[in-house]
Order: C-alpha cells, then sequence, then structure tokens
C-alpha cells in the first residue's frame, strides 16, 4: 500500500504535493518523495520519514510546474536504502521521466528471466521492472502506447502516476485493484490516491481515473483519456474501505465512513450478546464500533474508553537494531473506571496477528472488565495479499487456526467475524457488486498466476 | 500547563517517567526532561520536543531508582532556551536536589524585588525562583517545613514534584487548582499530574495529592503526609475538564469523558436549533459533540466528519523564524459528501483566537453546507489565565467581542455557549461544588493580588 | 579527482576502506561511500562529507569479504544528489555489481548521442556512462574482456575498482594519468589511488596497477593480470606531484616528498633575489618551501610563519545559500613578530584562481612586511583539466594574464613560476620522462578530440 | 586548560568572538560557547564541539556590542553535560553577568565546606564557585573591588573576563600562570588568551593584561587598570611554550616558535647520537625537530616523513559508549620509503603517558626503521598539574617510571628528555627568569596548600 499524487500547471506544485502526501500519510508512512519538473530540469527529494520531515529549503529547491509525489509503506526489505524510494526518476535523451506507483506486480520474477536478462537494476522495486521495461518500449511518437503496451505484460495491481516530456499521466489498470482520482485545481490539473487528498488542496470536483484507462494531462491544458484497455473484470480492494483509507474519502463510489458503520452495523444484526460495553479500537476500529453500539441492544456506546496516543515524537529506531518492547500501554489509553467491572465488547477493523488483540484483552481483564468480546466486521484473512499489502502467510492467524483457536488466542470470551457472505452483502448494499471485487485473502481465490 | 511525574523505588525509574511524560503528552510538547538520582548521583536530560524522541542511550544513561520528568507548555517567552527546560536541578552541599512544576506564580515581581535582591538567576522561569526561596529556607533537619513555609510566600498555582536526599515528594497547593495523583506502584510509588499516566504504567489504584499537603516517599518505603496547610480554599480549574485532561484521566474526582460528554448534553438542552449534521472538532470536541448529538433532536450526529491529521513527522520551525501559513485543510480532513447540502452545527470545546473556527467555517461553506452552527460547551473566555495557561488578553475574542459580534467574526449563522451558570450546575450535578472551582477567565475574579 | 579503494578477502573488509578512504580524505571531501559484497548480497552507504562521519551502525552493516569505496571531490554540478555519490551500484542477473571511479571521460556527449539514445540513466555522471556501456557489453564468460573492450570506446582518463561476482577487478587506462597500486593484505588483497592509503592499513609492499592493464582478484585468491591494452602512450599527470598526492605516497614511481622540495629547490637555483624571509602556503606548498629555503642564499626559512588552522568542526553550507565571506585569516595564522619589517618571499604549490593569493600579500603587508615576492615551483595554467580536476577556464588567471599581470593582481612585488622546461627537468631527474606526461593545462596540447 | 575571548564596542561582537575562538582552538575542542549582550538584554548559545559548528542562525541571533566566548578542554569529568559548558551566565536584579575562565582554582572543597554550605550549584565546575562568591560579595557602587575581593579568597589559577553591566572586564591573577592580552580593535576593544587570536581579528597591537590586574573596558569608550593586587610572584606556565600555545602567538614575551625551536636546538646540543633522520610528531613537536635536526650533526632532518592526517569529519562517539580503538595509523601518516633502513630520531614535544610512543616505535620499526630513538625537548612530567591542565597522576608514565623504564616502556632504542636546569636556561635566554615560572609538574614544588 502506498500514496501517490501528482499536479500539472499548478503554481507551487511541489507545495501542492507536499499538502496531498501530508492528507496521504494513511497509506505509507516510511519514506516520503517528490520529483518537480522544470522545463528540462528535473528536482528531486526523498527521506526515510514523512513528508512533513522535508527541510523547507529542500521543499523550496523542488521548483517547476509537474511535480509527483509518493508515500511508501513499510515493506518487509531489509535492505531498504535510498534507492527503493519513489518516485522513480531516469533520464533518457536528456529528458526527465519520473514514476510513482500504488500497487504490486506479481510476474516480476519470470519478467526479469525472460524479457530482462542481463539489464542492470538500481533498485529491488517492482516499479523499476516495469519503468524499464517501459523505457525499452519507449517510443516518442507513441508516448502513451508505451506506457499501455508495457502495462500489459504485467501481472497483478498498478495505479501509477508519470511524467513525461510536457505532460502528466495518470495509470489505473482494468483490474482498478487500488483507487485514483483525478480533478481540475485551478488552471491545472491533480492527481491523487485518494479524493481526500484532492479534498485538502480545495479540490472539490473530481472522478475516478476508470479501471483499465490513461489519462493525460498536457502543459498546453489537455486531458486526453485512453480508451479502455485490459479484460474489463475489475478487482476492487475491499480492504481499502475496511483499513486502509481515510474515513473522510469516498472509495470505488462509496463514502469510507458509511460502509465502516455499517460493516459494524452488520454485525451486530445477528449477534445476541449481552454486554455492557462497546467499544472501538481507534482509530480504524471506531466507526464500525459506533455502528455496532447503535445497532445493538447489548450496553452503551463508549467510543472513548479506549484512546490511541498520537505518536508526538519519534523515538528513531536505527535498522538492525532491536527494538525496544514497548508494551500496548504506550500506544493506547484506557479509561479503566469505564471498564471496571465490565462485560466489554471490543470492535476493531480487523485480525490478522492477534498479538495486539491479545494484549488489549490483558489489560481489559487488568483493569476489571468481567467478560471481553472481540467483534470483527470483516471476514478472517487466510492468505496473504498478493496486490500491495504486505502481509506475509506466516503472520496470518486465521490461516492455520479456526476461530476458536484464535479467540483462545487473543483471550478472548468470544470472537465473531463479519461471514463473506454478509461482508458481500453490505457493498451490494452500497451498490458496488460483489464479483467486482477480489477476496483473494479471504477465500483464496487468487486471480494472478505468478 | 505543563506535566509532571516522579517515581521512586521503581525499576528502571526513567523508562517509567518516559512512559507517564508520553501519557501526558497533552499538557505540553515544547520540551521534555528527566532528571534520575542513583544515591547522590544525578543525571539529566532535557530536549525541545517530546519525550519520544530522547536518544536511546540518553535515556539508558539515566540511571538510579529516584527519577522525575516535565513536559513544557509552549508558551510566550522568546529566548527559551536550555536553561528554561525542567526539571531543575541544582546541588547543595553535595546533595542533588531536583524540582519539577505545574502552574504559575504570579507575584514573582515583587518576590525578585523584595526577597531576592542581589540574588543571581540561570533562567526566567517562575519556578527557579520558587527554588532558590526553597534553598534559602533550607534545612536539612526540616526539609518537608521548609517547602511548606516557603510554598506559602507564593501566590499563584503549584503542583510539583521535588527529589530530596533519600525521598521524592508531592506537594498540592492549597487551591489545588492543578491535578496530581499518586499510587503504590509494584515495591515503590509513582506520581504524575493526572491519573491516565499512572494508568499507563499498570497504576490502576490510585489517590489524590490532596489540596493543601504535601506526601513524602522515602528510600525506605515509608508514606508521610503531611498536614493540611494553607486555608482550605479551593480553586479547581474547570478548563482541565474541558479542554486540558486526557478523555481517560479521572480529575477532581470526575471522569473527563463524563464531564466532556454531560457538557455537550446540557448545550443541547434547550437549544431549538433545527439543524441536518451535528459535527465535533477533534481531539477534545469530539465527546461534547457526541452528548450534544445524544440529547439534541436536531440531525445527524457524524463524529468523523472533520478528522484531524496526526501531525506525522515534523517541519522543524526555527524559533524567529517565519512559520509559513499552513491552512486548516493540512490540520484537518472535511468529509465533503457529507457535508453538502446540510446545515451543519459544529462543537468545539471552547472559542479563544476564533482564527480557526473561522477558517473551519470558511472550509465547511466552501464544501457546500448550507448553515453553520457553532456551539461551544463552556463559557466564553473574557479574560487571560494567570495560574499555568499561556493564554495573552490581546488574543481573547471573547475579551472586546458580543457573542453576536464573535460569531460575526467566525462567520457563523449562530453562535451559542453554554452559560456559566448552566456550566456551573453541569459541575455540581458531578459532585464537585462550584465554589471549590477557578472562574477567573470567565468572570474576572481574580483570586491573586500581584 | 576522486580516492578509490578496494579490498578482497580480508576481514573487516569496509572497515580496511575506511581507514584508506581516510587516508585518501586529500583526495576528495564532497562525498564518501562503501559497497561491500557478501556473496550475492549488496550492502550501500554514502553521504555527503567524508568517511569518519559515516554511523558506525552503517559501517557495521556494510558485511562482507569484498568492499570497494570512493571519496568524492567538489565539482561544479549544481544538482548534486545522493544519486551522483560513488560507488555506483547496480544488480545485473542478481548479481551485484559496483563501481569506483577516479578520472574523467571526454566523450561523454558522443556517447550519449552515438551508442545510448533512449537509455534511461539515473545520475548526471560521467561514470554511469562507462557502466552502463560496459552492461551492455556484458558476457559472463567474458567479463574481463567486456572491461576492456568498452574501456576502449571511452576517451579520457579512467582508474577503476569493479566488483564483479567472485572478483574485484583493477583497471588503469593506457595513459596511466592517475595513481592505482595494489598489494597484498594478510590472505586478500588491497588496492588504492595512492601507495599511503595501502601503507595506513599496513600494506608495506606494494605494486602499480601498470598503465592499460587490467588485474583482476578472485575469492579463491587467484590474481590475474591482463595483457596490456591501448596505445602504449603515457600521460602521468604532474599535478599529483604538486598538489593532489598524500606527501607520504610514492606517486609514479618518485617519492611525492622528494619531487615536492625538488621542485623548491630547482625554483630557488636561478634566484637572485634578495630577502629575509621564506615561508611556505600550508600544507602543499610547505615542502616546496623547505626546498627553496635551503638552495636559496636569500634569507631565513621560516617554515611556520604561516600556520593553517585545521577545520576543527563545520559550518553546514547549505546549497544554494550564500557563503558568509570568512576572510583567509580564518583559514591562516601569522606569526606577525616574525614578519614585521621583512622581505618576504611566499612559495606556494600552484597559482590557479588567485584570489587567495592576493589577500595573502595583503595581510602579510598589515603585519608589515616590506616586500611580497611570490614564488611558484610549478608552470603556469593556462587551461582546464579534461582528465580528472574540476578547473573551469573563467577561473585560471593565467589563462588571460602575462606573468606581470598576476603579479599586479596579487599585488606582489615579484612573482616567479617554475619555466616548463626546468618543471620537466625536474621530473627527468627522478626518473620520469616528461615525454610520459601530461602538461595540457600548461601548454594547451590536450591529447583528446572530444 | 581553555581558550577565552572577549569584546566590547566592535560591530558583529559574536562573529568577531567566533573568529577569535575558532583561533584558539588549539586550547579546547570540547565545547564551545558564546554569550552577547545587548543593553540589558543578553543571548547564548553552546555546544558539544567547537565553534565552527554552530549553526548560522544561532550565531546571527548572538545580537549585542557586547559578547565573550569559551572554548573548554576535554576534561575528566564524567556527567559533562550542558550546565559545565562556559561562558557561565547569571541575571542579578534584571542585569545579566557572564563569565569566561581559563585557569583552575584548588581549594573549591574548603570553600564549598567553609563559606558555601546551602549554596545550590547549577554545575560541577570550580568557575561557578568563583562566580557564586563574587555575586555574593556584589556591590554595585564597588563592582571592580568585588572582583579583586573574590580573587583574593581563591587558591590556583585565573585568567577570566567578566561582562558587567556597561563593561567588560579581564582579570589575571598575580601568578600571570595563564596568558591573557588585549588590544583595540577598531573603535572597541578585544581580549583574548592569546596574541594570536587578536592577530586573527587584525588587531596588530596588543598587550599583556598584567599578573594581578584587572583592566575594565566600558561601553564608553574609558579603560581602566586596576592597581596590582595579590603578592608580586609569578607562576608562569611553561607548558604554554612547550605545547598549548599556538606556534603563531607571543606569550609571556616569548613569540612561541622561536623558543620551541631553541628547546630542539638545546636538546641536540650535546647529544652524541649517531643517526640517519630525525623527524617530529605533528604538530607540535616539528619546531623542536626543527630546531634538532639544525643543531645537531646526526642525520638529515625530514620534518614531513610523519604526517597529521587532518580528521576531516567527526566520528560521533557518544559518551559511555566503548571508543572504537583506531591505531595510530588512522591518525599519522608515514613516509616509508624514507624511513626504511634508517636509525631513526623522533622529536616529540613531551611524554605524558608513552602509549601513543610506543606504538609510533612499533610503526617505525614495521616500516623497516633499524633504531628509533626518541628525544623530548622538555623535562620528565612528573606529577598532575593543579592549575589548569587535565592530567592524573595515574596517568603520568614518569610518576613511576626511570627513564630507562620509559625507554623500554615506548621500546625505544634510546630516550632523552631536557634536562629541567637547561630546559629553564633555554627559558632565561629568551628573557624570562626561571624564578618566575612554575616548574610543579616537574619538580613537585607545587605552590598552593589545598
Amino acid at each position: 500500500m502506498c500514496g501517490i499524487a501528482g499536479t500539472i500547471n499548478v503554481p507551487l506544485a511541489s507545495e501542492t504535493i507536499r499538502m496531498m502526501l501530508h492528507a496521504l500519510q494513511n497509506r505509507g508512512q516510511e519514506a516520503a518523495g517528490i520529483v518537480s519538473i522544470d522545463g528540462i530540469k528535473k528536482h528531486e527529494y526523498r527521506l526515510k520519514g514523512t513528508v512533513n520531515e522535508f527541510p523547507q529549503e529542500e521543499l523550496d529547491a523542488l521548483v517547476g510546474s509537474i511535480a509527483i509525489g509518493h508515500n511508501r509503506y513499510p515493506t518487509a526489505t531489509n535492505s531498504d536504502g535510498p534507492k527503493n524510494m519513489q518516485p522513480f526518476l531516469m533520464t533518457v535523451d536528456n529528458e526527465p521521466i519520473a514514476i510513482a506507483h500504488n500497487g504490486n506486480f506479481t510476474n516480476i520474477p519470470t519478467l526479469k528471466a525472460q524479457d530482462l536478462t542481463g539489464v542492470p537494476f538500481v533498485s529491488e522495486s517492482d516499479t523499476e521492472v516495469f519503468f524499464r521495461l517501459l523505457l525499452r518500449a519507449w517510443r516518442k511518437d507513441l508516448l502513451e502506447k508505451s506506457i499501455i503496451d508495457t502495462l500489459a505484460k504485467m501481472q497483478g495491481s498498478c495505479t501509477a502516476i508519470i511524467t513525461l516530456p510536457g505532460r502528466l499521466v495518470a495509470i489505473r489498470d482494468s483490474t482498478g485493484n487500488r483507487p485514483l482520482v483525478w480533478g481540475r485545481c485551478g488552471d491545472g490539473y491533480a492527481i491523487a490516491s485518494e479524493s481526500s487528498a484532492l479534498d485538502a488542496i480545495g479540490v472539490l470536483q473530481w472522478q475516478e481515473v476508470k479501471p483499465g484507462t490513461m489519462v493525460s494531462f498536457t502543459t498546453d491544458g489537455s486531458v486526453i483519456t485512453s480508451k479502455e484497455f485490459g479484460d474489463g473484470k475489475l478487482r476492487l480492494c475491499p480492504f481499502e474501505w475496511v483499513y486502509f483509507a481515510q474515513i473522510t474519502s469516498n472509495i470505488f463510489g462509496i463514502p469510507v465512513s458509511d460502509i465502516r458503520e455499517a460493516f459494524g452495523r452488520e454485525l451486530a444484526k445477528e449477534d445476541v450478546l449481552e454486554a455492557d460495553l462497546v467499544l472501538g479500537i481507534p482509530d480504524s476500529g471506531t466507526l464500525s464500533a459506533t455502528g455496532y453500539g447503535e445497532a445493538s441492544s447489548t450496553g452503551t456506546f463508549a467510543p472513548h474508553a479506549i484512546m490511541r496516543r498520537h505518536n508526538t515524537g519519534r523515538t528513531f529506531i536505527k535498522s538492525g537494531q532491536a527494538k525496544r518492547e514497548r508494551g500496548v500501554a504506550d500506544k493506547f489509553g484506557f479509561a479503566t473506571d469505564k471498564i471496571a467491572g465490565k462485560r466489554v465488547v471490543v470492535v476493531d477493523d480487523s485480525l490478522v496477528r492477534g498479538t495486539t488483540s491479545r494484549k488489549i484483552t490483558e489489560e481489559l481483564r487488568a483493569r476489571g472488565a468481567t467478560q471481553v468480546h472481540w467483534r470483527i466486521p470483516s471476514p478472517p484473512v487466510i492468505g496473504p495479499c498478493h496486490y500491495g499489502i504486505a502481509t506475509k502467510t506466516g503472520e496470518l492467524l486465521a490461516a492455520d487456526h479456526t476461530v476458536d483457536q484464535m479467540r483462545e488466542y487473543i483471550d478472548a470470551d468470544s470472537l465473531e467475524f463479519l461471514s463473506l457472505d454478509r461482508f458481500k452483502e453490505v457493498i451490494e448494499r452500497h451498490g458496488v457488486s460483489a464479483s467486482d471485487c477480489c477476496f483473494a485473502c479471504m477465500d483464496g481465490n487468487y486471480w494472478t498466476k505468478d
């Protein structure tokens, strides 16, 4: 999961990108980068951390009216040096070309072995493979065609923003797996992973980059939308609604806050649990807890009985050093006087590893909770995501535990998930066909071969 | 406003202080400091920023079983160098003595002119004045008496934690203006500004340091509570409930989340407004908005239609440099599709300068809100606080504007405050007598002369 | 001018490289980088500044028994970001290949236009062009041949150290323009720009990488020297003796300290000047001043009447900011009581821009020098160097001034250079044929076309 | 040993101090600080490291026409936090007073026990004790008298620069143990530990602050020299000539470079050694080696056969962490081809611990030196210095070793010191009476009791 943003023909382009990346911080905080294009001059800056850590003078130096940016999500790669930070930037025939990519390609080893023997790589990133294939297919007279043809070779998921000489291009693969939206911004245009990032810069009218299309924005003001490519089969990622996206975003046509509450309400519908208190794990569990609390007849909703401490300040942990174990109480605050003596229902967005959940149960019991019930408004995650989220098989509790074993592991009195069927029903009620979504991590039906 | 913490006879004393200061980050993010005492050896570290920015090796070097810490609130002082950071530490007859103070003394100029001519100061802090008077009154055989006698000379507000040879002392002035609590922590003890900080280190049983008392904790395990001093007149600060304290804290005997919701409910009771949507300014306005939304018959409560971006990353702005103006949209995200076409009620904890409120109104209108009504669940702030909060007279909108002028300034369709009388009623309903509170900033009745 | 170092089959390879780069700091202080190879894993770290600024944990992370390093000389490039720092590292067919290069290629624009259309570049460096041509010519079965064939396409000057799978390669072009030496280091081997760097790690026995040869060191301990390539025409750079190299190095077969003194002695031989005091501009002018002082009958040699302040501490000047003008007195200290009333002879290694010289004259006169005579033990520099030294035409005083105009510019009473003929004589007396040297910057006979 | 500087009525006072502290870097590189006074406003900045590491904006903020600065010498104190960095600054009756001190007081424990019971200290520094006694004796109408009276209570050594309201004061105790000079600087005045620092800012005419006098410089331009105080007994430190001072300084009336060479010449006079090569340990041993080489008939002087690497870049070693052992070859470069097969004489300024000397012997032998002879142009140091140099008894090789045992320890073929008698003779030949010097560390005759 990453966040991308681009802008063309907008004054203070880099500051505009900074604001969008800041609004997209939910999509990645490991590294941030901005590339700006000023005619044929390029400027670039990337750092480990978040975009608001850019020194002001570095931001000021990113001049030019075209700019793109990237927030990087923490990944498992060990040697995660500066070379893997995006946007990627290369110079071809003295013209700078840059790319920011959100998604994941699944056929990299095959491509490297078949099409790219002897080709030198500067990074470990799948994006570089796409970029090199693209630059190899490069025809100045057929810029857009080169991109679409190259994307056709890739398997997996791709939304990307690319700077070309005199234009900015937004592309979304035909599965539409990841979101990408654009809108008019003053006399120019802005593109971003989520609508909330456009909203943050005052672009209140926006539209999707439709799955299987490419939109080109030229410096002379034209907007050219490509013909649709691909097989038309959609694979929208429902975890965007459950966990990733900002609650103020509209993703795949659905307001995130609406559907997140609805998942919670649906979970409550057939729940006969008797309890005293409903609380949600902030931030992403809060709205589902609100929905659950409203729909349930069981006890008071106390949304703030758990609060999340903002990480004001950063303990800089050097890579390779052992990270000092700091308890869940350093991350969350508990309103002990609300919890003591109560039967508590805890709503969290999903249950992946289970380690934090177990510790939260322990903290709640230590504070006098007589029962601790967990309610998850999404189905169990039984397999890894190949399309942009860094979950490893070995870390997925649901991969090799029954629900009751999971309940035991997190030491809960009960544990319920929203079933896949009812999860799909909620989605359909919001106007999106379940057959247009990817449930691979929940049902194992992966749609790529490599 | 500052946050203080102390601990004695606890293993990893400094790490314990770090956890408490992290949980007290709401009380000040300008500077953080820890002093530890290891027999007669002392160790100290302070920095501009928050406690989680301490380098690990500096934290590790703070050995010893007695430690105190301090979070500093941003103040107006221009030359805010390292010397004003707390805890203060001095050595008398080879024994280190340190103090961490929350509050504000009001008779500093008088004391400096009358009692401290010719005395050299290393800082601009009022705490140093108290400390020097204390060290002047110092009698090894009457340590506690020296402290109480010195405090008697001070006007204003004071909760403090002081390390003495072989003991740790917590003191709270007789007005009880600021909170201070303590509890048993393993084989030792811990003290903190708020109960939530004790909760964060697993100290679930705690009690107040009663107004006008001093509690001494010795290295041999004794706890000695002083006789009460002072005139017994309480001056509890209600803004602790409204704004400052963590929502998971219990302040002056009242759970913060309870009373914050109640202020919102009270505000709704007689409100005949017709609207479509109730939203709260996070974080401190959210619970009052919840209360208002529940008690009001006017429209849906949409607590997350405004979200606050976490400040992931810090743009380090050097003191004296102009801080680049960054809009309210960089701080808050708006769920535009919920707001468009709606009559909106905005609930915020208080209204001080009005500048942010005005910008929020503007953003809401830009997103299609047809009406914007502001509701403040506390009375107008008409005067500065002399007892620990850095508000300047010139910045207080209510100081020289009528409510209608304020409404106009923030461009609202309507603006209502909770009246002082009803504010007091809510407090009394929660078991605290209004006559035990300080309302100086709301009614102008300051209780100190200098 | 840059410094390069490499090592294979040596324990603590990266620490060994650090020591050699530290000993080569004279060859570049703008940036430093180390790449290590551990089987097929690679590790890399580079920073703006010097190698002793590497954080210890970054150095420790550079594991592996093959390592190469690079000191970068300040260059005129404006956008001198991380991508131009060496060693370059790329991965081909999962095998990491890295290069550290000292020298300068002169036919880059031609090569880019003719051979590399459509090829994407990640940096502005000439080294990357060589590297890409090399990787294009790549044949696993003919690794060494690929390198030699690629070098044949390049014009200009090149010494380089390259890591290949299972081996380390040192190459020096047939002009021998820049030095490169190697020696046995324990059970492995070490390579460096200068002998003093090998000496620093205890490698006291060493030999040159002969011009027009490549030496390969394999992980199984073999040393394979290639057949000679190129036309056999040498172009040794005499400025290595005059200015660049460490005085403890032996360059092109001549101890630097010997020849530097000899240049000074030669200059004194026919000098009929009458003066009181001879002083040298430290550090590189000191030995020539010693030689001049010994050979001259004119006055006392006072080598330390000018001392250079070590730059303890660094005022970090951000690129793009105006560097505050700090006088020559901030860089040099003058023994005023030795200078007052004296006729002074100042010996400096060379005279390039003349700005510092003019200020030194001014300082000497301010301290009471009655006459100031400049003596330069090398010929005037009338043209830029195309082969590794960043001098721009516009900055060369001798390019468009006669010696007398130069004398006037630096406000000297007299100014003498060592003539090119006598400069050559000194070189020949030390056993190197002048016809094997490059004097392009002194006589304008450049030996490359592009 | 520390370096101090002050200036009054000089534009860019702080930049002037920076230049002087940079020129005094030889007197301490552990910490640097500047305090400036702008009317009754004060500004201060200190850091661990050297003055050229001051951020430009911090330097720019140090406005005001009075400024003082301090270079701190590394000391043995473990907890060497910011509070021990000078200048000390305190505010008395709203007037800032600051002090920068070079020297060491020996009766601190006595004073603390007798005169300062119950007085709180913010640092571990002896300077603070003096400062507190001074502030206690403080009489606004008798400012200068307060200082002289306070100094009379102190034992040990003191040169200091003090800012008072409307004036700057330079004081030197009656022993004159440490140097202090002043001169007119434009329309104002400048004071510094060494003449070379005044020279660096263009103050070429200067005079000593005479032992046992105080010179006051007022903002209205007056210069008032006090009557002499003290017993008139001088205790000049000869190690200023041997080791501490800049070679461009004139200390106690003698040019440092003159006497340093003379010590070397004297050492050679009766030396019958036969050798091939004389070399000096840079930087402070170089001039004595020059002198020795000139006066000796034994072999060639090769001053640069050992060179010192400048510490370009700093490996930041955290206090408390084990400093990685880095060999002498990382600090010095050896011209191996000059050393091989030679009988070598090594001249170093003094021999204190012997550890570096032993390693240098080892490196010389490894490079083929057939004999290694050490010659020290100063007497053995048999006791610690109580007057400003941080040598500990346990570290002094000469304290419990005969010369032959020392020779054995450093593995030399021979070792000779300049005898105390001849050392004194050289001093007397330069016009200073040996009876005016302190030789306590060489003969054990300490002149203070405590």
